[in-house]
Parts: structure tokens; sequence; C-alpha cells
């Protein structure tokens, strides 16, 4: 997605060989504009599937995920509840989940009244990195017995195999901008021009 | 507003005498449709300022203001994040709140790069009770050198008082939901006929 890469180049910051920062319109500042046509891509592109709820995890997937879920039809949209693990989860469906950038285990939790047989959904997040989110949302939904149509994310750091984790399992993955490597303080973004930096 | 009301009362849950849950279309499942409603509903009560941003607080504060930002011509969100207190804090403003509901201590922090004297904000918050979350917002706004055009939330309780402590430091509250009381598990709006129990 052209307007995505752009404004990552843009607006961007890299950290290091594996930390990109878009605080300033997705995950602290949000653009509610590129956000609805965020919503609008992953609608394209998983159009005609049977598709009744997001879900997403708390925070920074609730805004990409509602936005997502306008350009659905209005799906209702599920967010996951992080806590510390062996929280109370009465009630609820609950994994825990491994944050590498973080380096710490958290929990993630649903109310059992929110996700059930009958729902066939689409996991949306902002970043995929490891997979750890994805993989937490994932095995809630198989906790529920709901099925799993596709799994969209903004930001997909390829180098760092959640995707690949995902399609193995058999998951359809569509990532609206693909980090190949992150050399030298530049994004190499997958399939641009070799030795096409885009920062 | 009414719309609102009739799905507090159709789908909230009443516990004890001071707790309202709405997490089936609020604060846990969303409900896009209504949340665009709302939006439209701040956006109208608070026409004709010179906003310029909206801030917000996670997790249930952001599908509210995204809303709310669209209906204003696609203003910038900003979501205050909450941590631990003496996280490390550097280059962000920093407060701490008390949260009434769960009896802890928890700090809300904006970087320093999106909040400044420039901005002219709206508070957005889904529940008004004790204050302390716009307290909290209103305070990292005044360091920050923000000037404040008003506050809004979705449902407030009036009988824990938040609404008059904003008032009192000179505010614009604007509640679309206000509960007077609650009593023998019903819901009491504001405004309503005397006796009038919605729930």
């Amino acid at each position: 997605m052209q307007i995505l890469k752009d404004r990552i180049v843009k607006d961007g910051q890299v950290i290091g060989t594996e930390i990109v920062k878009v605080d300033s319109f997705l995950n602290h500042q949000i653009d509610v504009t590129l956000m609805s046509e965020i919503g609008k891509e992953f609608a394209t592109r998983f159009a005609g599937l049977p598709i009744n709820k997001i879900l997403t995890v708390e925070s920074s997937g609730i805004a990409l995920a509602c936005a997502t879920a306008i350009h659905m039809g209005n799906l209702p949209v599920v967010f996951a509840k992080k806590a510390v693990p062996s929280t109370m989860t009465e009630g609820c469906y609950s994994t825990e989940t491994i944050s590498f950038t973080k380096n710490t285990v958290y929990s993630m939790i649903v109310s059992k009244k929110y996700l059930s047989k009958d729902d066939n959904l689409l996991i949306i997040d902002d970043f995929l990195a490891h997979g750890g989110a994805a993989l937490g949302l994932e095995d809630l939904a198989r906790q529920a017995g709901a099925t799993v149509y596709g799994i969209g994310a903004a930001v997909e750091k390829e180098f760092q195999g959640g995707s690949d984790k995902l399609r193995l399992k058999g998951y359809r993955v569509e990532s609206l901008a693909v980090i190949s490597s992150i050399k030298d303080g530049y994004i190499i973004f997958k399939n641009n021009k070799e030795g096409e930096r885009l920062r």
C-alpha cells in the first residue's frame, strides 16, 4: 500500500536494525484519514469472505480495527485486553504472549461473551513482527471455536518471521507495508527494486 | 443522547450501586455505528470552537476519539499511554491518576512531540466518574501549555462528582448519557421524569 509506505518513509523513525517507530500517525498520535484508507484496503483484500467480526488487541490495534469494520459493513470489533499473567480470568478466554520488543510476557483476555463458534474472524493489528500478538489472538479464537479467515497487519517486519509462522498454520496474511530489512538506518521494503532504499 | 441511553438500558449491566458495564458495545466489543453517532454528537456539541486535536487515553477512549475526530474534519487524535508509576518518562509529559474503580494509581504519559502550546484540545473519554482520567489528561495538557476547549464523555456517573470538579475548574463538560443514580439495579438518568426508571 503505497501511501502507507510513503508515510513510513516520511514520518517513521528507525531505531537500530529491528525497530520502526510510527507513533506520529499510528500508535500514539493517530491519523484518522490514513486509518480509513487502511481500513478500506483491508476490506478490499478480504472481500468475499464470510467475516462477521474483527478481532484485535488493545491499544494500537483499535483504531485500525474500527476503520476496517466500518469498510466491511459496520462489523462488530472485539479487542482483547492485556493483563499481567494470572489475573483473574473467570469467564474469559486467556492466552500468554511474549512481547519480543519489550521482552515481557503478558496475558491477552477476551470475555467468553464476545467470541463464539459462530464467529468468522478477521484479526487486525498494527504490527506483525515475531507474530506473538497474532498467534495469541488466533489461540483465543481457537479456544472459542471461532474461525479465523485472515490476519491483516498495517506494518510487517518480514525479517522477524511472524508472517511465516502464521502462513505455516494455514492462515492468509495480508500486510500493507512489508519491511524486508533495516540497514544503516534505512527501511528496505519488499518488492521494491533491488537497492532502492526508501529511507 | 437518546440512542446511547436506550442502548445502555438494553445492553448495559448494573453491578451494585456504582458500576455500569457497557462492554458489549463500548469498551470490549465495539459498535462502530454507535461510535460514529457519538462522534457526530460530540462534533455538534463542540462546533464552532478552534479545536485542532483530540486527546484521549488508552484503551476505551480510542474508538470514540477517532469517531469524533472524523466528524470534526479528520483532526489528529493523541492517546495518552498508561504505565506503572516511575516508568522512564524522558521526553514525555507524565501525570499520576487514581482509578477509583480499580483502586490503583497509574501514570498517564504523552510524548512531548504530540502536545504543545499550539494545541487546542478536546478531551474525549468513554466514562466520566470521579474524574480521575479527565483531570489527568487536563494536567498533561497544562504541562504542554495546550488549551483545553472542552471535555466530552459518553457516559457520566454524575453522582461520583467528576463533572463538578471539572466545571469548577472552568471547563465545559458534555456527557451524552448522564446517570444520576443507580438504585435497586436500575439506572436513573438525569432529566428523565421523576420516578421514570429506564432500567
